[in-house]
């Protein structure tokens, strides 16, 4: 495959293989730097290809992290045989997680109640190989898992018994990180992340239970932790792509965001200030990153046909509906008109680039000629 | 197939097969009051089965509307002949339109400016079989478009020229609909959707050209208009499902809602007053519907497995995740909460169903009796 931008039709979602293999370049390096695992959460990419990037060329499929068991089955399909599934496992899912094991996955999952643990160790009861456990750890209070002193994360441990079972440690996600202004705020971040994992590891192993996992991850405290000590390994994910969340983090910069929307410019509102483009919601997503938080890119930067930011950034995608995108100054000032032809090609940097590239059934892979020399598949649902 | 739904692993997407036929019926028994071909769009379901459900059992396909020419191609492949492309049309298109038409498909595209309309024109001029043209209208100032009165309406017929396009009316599209608080409202958008498509295709005529369509359509204005004299077609989309946006408006009620998302629950944050659902922003989309102008649903509403809207409709997913849902009571009270075990399976029905189903590969099709009697695939992409 050898074509241009120009022989796509739009809207398409781009890959620049040039930025994406110095993000996972850099990730590596500072994984390696800190003496952790690199576990990547492929949740971000649902692509084969993406992942064998991670790996490197020529090297074995290595250790991941999944959002959901499909995602397991088509890793499991190419190879990858070190799973960890990091959702909060549900009854309904048993049989699956003992098909994966059948096939000779090593799935890990992770729980964060005894109710959980109890449902698990009844369900795999009979199972020839058992499946790893990971206990679910709170460190900065946005969403699940325990904090690291709760005592029920003994009475999880304990809860967890019979042949289908392993307790192997503790996991933890630090989302909290997505709302951290500024490096030093990011570097503590790490460090609570870091500190409440091992903690939490250290209980257990100090109760009598097995812990040689500790698990951390997300692509702001992976790149900002200053010491990783008593961590095992990192789950980032973000950080094959970067979006204008990470920008706004200071995470990467602009030019660093590997993925963007191609898009055509199908006509104009000039008594409104807008230029219609056949991007919307369906090829963005409706996700407004850290809007509230950081700069407002509404669903998206706007890029010239080459990936340049225009105007110095201030036209963004400031609504859409399904298939129509509205650009307009970031200003709001209606009397400014980005004033390109109908037909003209612009790129659409994401916002949250997990939710963009969910919108599309592949990545047209450009190389630094600008040539697109491959289509890499995603794939879809659970 | 015939299973339960605790025999579903969740997320799932399930649609509800009597309140789908009903839906169907309501509008269809409208368009035939209001002397109007029903040309349903079929962005909402992406889905085969439901277009079939929608011309009636036994019936041929009958005219749709897309929004891709993705969707084009789907029907095309399953027997749809007239289709009508409803979002302007691109330079880099142009091909793949020829393509629908070497295959018989009776394609009708649309535009808004001379500048589409020339190179339209242009690139069409050594096709076999004209494409037809609907010159675009807008009624109500939300998004492509020209004012019914605008003079370039005429300079747009005028570059319409050559063996290739074929004028053939106008089409408009009312989405201020969404924002029209009451029926008398909703009554009066609908006449100015209809009188607005009228005029513009007077006008037309009045100049010497051909423009037998006259093309309306929203949901909400096809419900609600009072008359549609002039008018020779709807292109309502969400009816068939509707979700939390139409009964904000009172197009429909909580009971006629026929897509919800399947989740179980995962665990509890007590401290938070939060129940986590394996239901996050990838099988809800991050839709939030008309939450600023009406009330706030979250990304959804909490219903039990049989659909029924949990303490009078009060729980909502707060807030979500990649593959997380957060359950909160809609009085932002941390001090309740939805104390139901892990495992738990509860539905949630959608804010914008078109956004919701677009994340899943299928519908999971549910009878009267709750049992799971067929999978619909959706398609996707561009």
């Amino acid at each position: 495959m050898n074509t241009t931008l120009t022989a796509l039709e739009t809207p398409a979602l781009l890959l620049d293989a040039p930025r994406l293999h110095a993000n996972i370049a850099r990730m590596k390096t500072r994984m390696a730097a800190l003496g952790v695992t690199l576990r990547p959460h492929v949740k971000t990419a649902k692509c084969i290809e993406v992942a064998r990037a991670t790996d490197g060329e020529g090297a074995p499929p290595g250790p991941i992290t999944v959002s959901t068991l499909r995602e397991a089955d088509q890793f499991a399909d190419h190879g990858w045989t070190d799973i960890t599934y990091a959702v909060g496992l549900t009854p309904n899912k048993c049989a699956h997680v003992r098909r994966l094991l059948d096939r000779g996955v090593a799935l890990t999952v992770i729980l964060d109640s005894v109710d959980a643990a109890r449902a698990l160790s009844a369900a795999s009861a009979d199972w020839p190989t058992p499946v790893a456990v990971l206990i679910e750890i709170d460190t900065d209070g946005q969403r699940a898992g325990l904090p690291p002193e709760a005592p029920e994360l003994l009475d999880i441990a304990a809860a967890l018994v019979g042949p289908g079972v392993r307790l192997r440690g503790v996991l933890t996600h630090c989302g909290g990180s997505y709302h951290c202004h500024g490096a030093e705020a990011l570097r503590a971040m790490a460090e609570q992340e870091r500190a409440g994992a091992v903690r939490a590891a250290e209980r257990l192993r100090a109760a009598g239970f097995d812990a040689p996992v500790v698990s951390v991850g997300a692509t702001p405290t992976a790149l900002f932790a200053e010491r990783l000590d008593g961590v095992t390994e990192a789950r980032p994910g973000v950080f094959v792509f970067h979006d204008l969340m990470m920008e706004a983090l200071g995470v990467c910069s602009v030019d660093e965001i590997a993925v963007s929307v191609l898009t055509s410019v199908i006509g104009h509102r000039r008594d409104r200030g807008w230029t219609l483009v056949d991007a919307g919601w369906m090829a963005l997503s409706r996700d407004r990153g850290l809007a509230g938080e950081f700069t407002d890119h509404g669903l998206g930067l706007v890029c010239d046909a080459d990936g340049q930011p225009i105007g110095g950034g201030d036209w963004i995608v400031a609504a859409a509906n399904q298939e129509h995108g509205l650009i307009a100054h970031r200003s709001g000032d209606t009397a400014r008109l980005l004033d390109v032809p109908v037909g003209t090609l612009l790129r659409i940097l994401p916002q949250h680039v997990c939710a963009t590239a969910a919108q599309h059934p592949a990545y047209a892979v450009v190389d630094a000629d600008g040539q697109v020399r491959a289509r890499w598949p995603r794939f879809m649902g659970w």
